[in-house]
């Protein structure tokens, strides 16, 4: 079984985008077994992307193409793709009416653009997109098969997911169990210093590393024609891997750390509140996006400047004068003043330089501290971060996350 | 001149590594006023890649290829480049000489492998590479090129920006200048249907919309022997654009919603305090993320619950008894209690229902009012935002932002 991936879109021609999802699927179809030799680009114009299909329909049994479904003129692939298998385009009533009531609940009028995304060829199979207007689509003609998907990731994605997979994986006879392990606190070439052999030895389960925005996660893949031998595959390779870096995983699948540390919160019946500097409001932020927080969450709070930080929280001038605002000790007064003026279990501070400016020698941008009261006990956390102004600040987020999950599950 | 981006490698076929040598070469060749049509991808095999190289040299006039040029009997980009213009590799002395002394740098001998690193096409045009041992190469055949660069992007994007791009320039007498308007406010199909006539007339420039997260940006495109030539086609079309729809721009090129409502914010010399329920700090977040807000951002305050709103904000019980925590009422309470408790110029909150609970057939997921507070003036906005729980989070914050802008501009 041969496929091979076409994506569609001037944005990429032209450089504005990185193609990240040629490699999405890429890695999706190898896990799968499906044999990709050709990945290709084409703009939305008709005759290149007709000459495109046909090439690949020549050397390929599947093609999946991404982009070009959305409702403008220059969207055309669907058609393109139609006309390729000489199949018409007739209007499907129920994906008409989906997309009018998606723009009901919004406010909005449909405009005739959006009825073009509703007709498909008859006969085809409709893949749903739950995160946009454009559902994909299967079109098929003798052994040859056009895949359909929408250009944004966040709507190709869950779609690759939640319903191309199963239909792609009923064309072979093996099914594929995964299972992500997350880490947090551990770099993703110390993590794979560790499990190198173990990594080296393994072709089925396959064995993943995987580093994005400060966390790395594992993703073991088992192929098998029962599900429950792959799961067996699956758990010795996890425990393999537990005993060796078990401590810094937080979570599994598709948990994020923010959701752990609030859900720990509300198991324990705690409260919490939160005094941010650098991070601005992104810690409380992160603990809100969880919607099961609001008996725990007694309030947050962006002191930004020292005045904030002195009336608010009652951080001591004598403490800002000999330490600065970005210490250890101002990170503690700032943690437990929040905890103590709310009478909450746990008290969450953030302070530090998160650049451009404003860093010295002594204090150089990315220092960042992260205090912690829980129920009168304190700890304090001093890091060393990097990046850019945003890379800092989220990565500061998490660190203070992570400080009170390893506290909560003490 | 029309040019093709092949990208060699098993590695990306595998979706092992996200291809961005594509992406770099993209961007530089439309800066250079290249146009790229086509981008491909083929795994290290002769057949396919003759295959490739073949199909391309029909459509295009230049091909650059990344891959493929390293010391083992599977790099063969080059070998098989110049089979297909017939021409033979000689041994270039003075490369092999440089090969060898680069071993010597780091205190190795060079294998026989590496010798293959310094046979070339007589009369080919080399490209140095000081980053490593593998050299490029322009290779010509009548009006044809094959471009070789390395696969590694520390020593491709030098060997292009030092050796290759001056080369290129040559080629070409146009220079290509882009504008990009961002939007907020009015989704991708209605914006296009407001402009399809304007879009649907222009080739030089060229318009072409794009909607990412909430946003939707134009991005006009000219191309031109002169640069103020250039200038002046993207001002004529970018004056016809604003005036239908020029209220719903918020900025240009890179320029993000919360850069632009933060420094209009600090240009006014106003100061502003922030109070959150829904979006749970997340306003705040945005502004700080602008280096120069210090001075002007008070106090941000996450007032998740109704105690909090009353304790903090002065948001009196009967309006939340009477309207709601989620209502216009309250929203106002939110936004003039943080300003006059802080003594600010603006004051901006947020009150909504993000889900995926708490929705009712009167006040519904997604539900969302905007209080905004400014020097004594109150006004609110009340959207109906639909997603994810991050997701209309995000795009409350987005909303807030905006309402404060367009107060602001006014």
């Amino acid at each position: 079984m041969r496929a091979e991936i076409i994506t569609v879109g001037t944005e990429i021609l032209l450089g504005d985008i990185v193609n990240t999802n040629s490699q999405f699927l890429a890695k999706e179809l190898a896990n799968i077994g499906i044999d990709v030799y050709h990945q290709g680009t084409v703009g939305d114009n008709e005759t290149r992307l007709i000459e495109c299909l046909n090439e690949g329909l020549k050397r390929s049994d599947i093609i999946i193409t991404t982009g070009g479904l959305g409702p403008t003129k220059d969207d055309m692939t669907k058609e393109v793709a139609a006309k390729c298998f000489n199949q018409e385009l007739v209007l499907y009533s129920g994906i008409w009416e989906n997309i009018k009531s998606y723009f009901n609940k919004i406010g909005l009028e449909p405009t005739q653009n959006n009825k073009k995304q509703a007709y498909f060829p008859k006969d085809c199979i409709i893949l749903d997109n739950p995160n946009g207007t454009a559902p994909g689509a299967i079109l098929k003609k003798d052994n040859k098969m056009i895949i359909l998907l929408p250009g944004p990731p966040k709507e190709m994605i869950p779609m690759f997911n939640n319903e191309l997979k199963n239909h792609l994986l009923d064309l072979t006879e093996y099914k594929l169990v995964s299972k992500t392990l997350r880490f947090f606190g551990i770099g993703e070439s110390l993590l794979e210093d560790k499990l190198v052999d173990i990594i080296n030895n393994q072709s089925n389960p396959t064995i993943a590393p995987y580093a994005k925005e400060g966390e790395v996660t594992i993703r073991i893949t088992a192929k098998s024609k029962d599900i429950l031998d792959a799961n067996d595959l699956i758990k010795n390779v996890e425990d393999k891997i537990k005993s060796r870096v078990g401590n810094y995983i937080y979570g599994y699948d598709d948990t994020t750390l923010d959701e752990t540390v609030a859900k720990l919160v509300v198991e324990k019946n705690m409260t919490i509140a939160v005094s941010e500097s650098c991070t601005g409001g992104m810690v409380s932020s992160k603990l809100i996006n969880y919607p099961g927080i609001s008996q725990s969450f007694l309030e947050g709070c962006v002191t930004y400047s020292n005045e904030a930080k002195m009336k608010r929280l009652g951080v001591k001038k004598e403490t800002l004068d000999k330490y600065g605002a970005v210490s250890e000790e101002t990170a503690i007064e700032m943690a437990t003043g929040i905890a103590k003026t709310l009478n909450a279990n746990i008290g969450l501070s953030t302070t530090g330089i998160a650049g451009p400016g404003g860093g010295s020698d002594e204090k150089p941008v990315g220092l960042v501290y992260i205090g912690l009261y829980i129920n009168g006990y304190v700890k304090v956390k001093k890091c060393n971060l990097f990046g850019s102004r945003e890379k800092i600040r989220s990565r500061a987020t998490s660190e203070a996350l992570n400080l009170l999950r390893l506290e909560l599950i003490k």
